[in-house]
């Protein structure tokens, strides 16, 4: 293992996120440059270590390395236009949040400029960066992300998903939907068990054990799919329909909220009327697969 | 530890799941008693060891405990009016599927009889009935399951959930809307990434990660229903709000279906429009616990 603290690195934009990010650079050893629009935001940053530069061209030209994380893409391009800095020979690893479109356009701007460029997306809140449970999602050319690999660490657990510079900003909010559905689930059988007086503490150790249980299964269902195939091996989207139509009754007889019961089952009765009741949940590909016309 | 191999059992409908049910008691070494409306389904388990009674009442008195597994309450109730059987002193542990209200009337009903009754709930395919990844739930008096758990374990894992008989099958649908939630997650995410080339078998790693982690989120997110209070601790509605709309852009734009996320954003929006924006995930509670007018 080389000795990576001495590597010099630069982060753009001083937020909430890039204070984080900086710190946690600091923290782990490398001369950290910093610059913000605002630049009363580094102050704090200087006075643990950090060095100011004067604009954003010298903060690019200090360090091998430039994280940016501003706003947002409009904010980025922004920022971007005001510069007729080189970005020859810099690496840029942007995580700023935005959509797959956007980290694509702006890995084409960067690398006809001459930068090599990673897009990335961090699954995490500020005061955890620096910490194992900081996830953060990259994307691009895998050498790039190689080469300074043992920097990113500094700042939680990074991982590549592969070349193409969509991919960390996709796998984020694929990640999100997970997150919030979950939840959603975990919300609206609490809201049912509370109607019997169950309180949501007792109820959450259930629901936690379905949801990672349910997990287990993503893996082999994902062969259904890949392999465009769906045999009932476990139950068939008719059997499963029945059921829904349960969830909604209860709901509704609870007098909880029923839509996303209603949505569930909208989902499997459109697959079912396209013809495939006999076959397994994950036919539902390619409901998903397609906007829902009206 | 007693040896309860020798205990008699009856299970009462012989479909599906009825058979596997007997067929796990058989194996167990208990002597079981069946019964079903066409006889001629008992035939395969006679030969197995089975004892086939003529007559319900008489399959109801064979045993200290029957099981019964039919299609639906109705069924239930229709089978049940075609006896004057004695029921006292007869344990049943009703394991039909269907809602908390039909659960409730059919153990005032068979209570009024004289009868000890558990409702139950099976969470699991006939296949795997006997092992250990068959859910099974009960609710009714704790005394009548702890009196015949070491019975009902030959059928799987079984848990008691409280003295309120519609517990089971609230449980039942809670667990089964997590279920659904989490693939109907897994499948938006799927059929976004696959836009961008990545097969199913590549990213379900990824969103099992996802389910489990946010999995464990919820005994600590129970507490802030409970209490009532809800900190933004972690991040506030508002900002997950504004990521909910990436989401939304970002399936519309890959022309993938975009109603679960519209679904989950309709659900914060609600929320924050209430005035809990600055107050975190959980509150959303009070959105679910309520039917959506309109
Ligand atoms: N905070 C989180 O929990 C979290 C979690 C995951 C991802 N993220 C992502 O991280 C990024 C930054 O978030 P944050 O929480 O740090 O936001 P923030 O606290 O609002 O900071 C925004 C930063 O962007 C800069 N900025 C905005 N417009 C600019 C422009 N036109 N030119 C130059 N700089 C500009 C701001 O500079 P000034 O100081 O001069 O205004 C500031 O440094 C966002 O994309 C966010 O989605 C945040
Ligand atoms: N199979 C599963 O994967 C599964 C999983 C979890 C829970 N469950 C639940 O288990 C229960 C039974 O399911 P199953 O798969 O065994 O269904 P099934 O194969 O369709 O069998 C239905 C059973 O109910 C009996 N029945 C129906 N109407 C009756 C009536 N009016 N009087 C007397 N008997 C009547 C049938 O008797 P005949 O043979 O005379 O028609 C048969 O024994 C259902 O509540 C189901 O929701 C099933």
């Amino acid at each position: 293992m080389n000795n990576t603290t001495d590597t010099r690195v630069t982060v753009i934009g001083l937020g909430l996120m890039g204070q984080a990010l900086s710190r946690a650079f600091l923290k782990a050893g490398h001369p950290t440059t910093v610059w913000n629009r605002t630049a009363a935001k580094a102050d704090r940053l200087v006075a643990e270590g950090a060095l100011l530069a004067p604009t954003f061209g010298d903060a690019l030209k200090a360090s091998p390395l430039t994280i940016v994380c501003v706003t947002d893409y409009p904010a980025l391009r922004e920022l971007l236009a005001t510069t007729d800095a080189d970005l020859a020979g810099t690496t840029l690893v942007n995580l700023t949040s935005g959509d797959s479109a956007q980290a694509r356009e702006t890995a084409r701007w960067a690398e006809e400029r001459g930068a090599r460029y990673l897009d990335g997306a961090i699954m995490a809140v500020p005061p955890v960066i620096g910490t194992a449970d900081a996830v953060i999602l990259h994307s691009g050319p895998e050498s790039d992300f190689e080469a300074h690999k043992p920097v990113l660490e500094a700042l939680g657990t990074v991982s590549y998903l592969g070349a193409d510079h969509g991919l960390a900003s996709l796998y984020d909010v694929a990640g999100l939907a997970m997150m919030w559905s979950v939840l959603n689930a975990w919300l609206q059988g609490t809201a049912m068990l509370r109607t019997a007086g169950v309180d949501a503490a007792t109820y959450a150790p259930f629901a936690r054990q379905i949801a990672a249980g349910v997990a287990e299964w993503l893996p082999g269902y994902a062969e259904q799919i890949d392999n465009g195939s769906f045999p009932a091996e476990v139950s068939a989207l008719e059997t499963d329909a029945r059921a829904m139509d349960h969830l909604i009754e209860e709901s509704e007889a609870l007098g909880v909220n029923a839509e996303l019961p209603k949505l569930i089952k909208a989902m499997a009765a459109r697959s079912i009327a396209a013809g495939h009741g006999a076959e397994q949940y994950p036919v539902l590909i390619e409901e998903f697969s397609k906007p829902h016309e009206g």
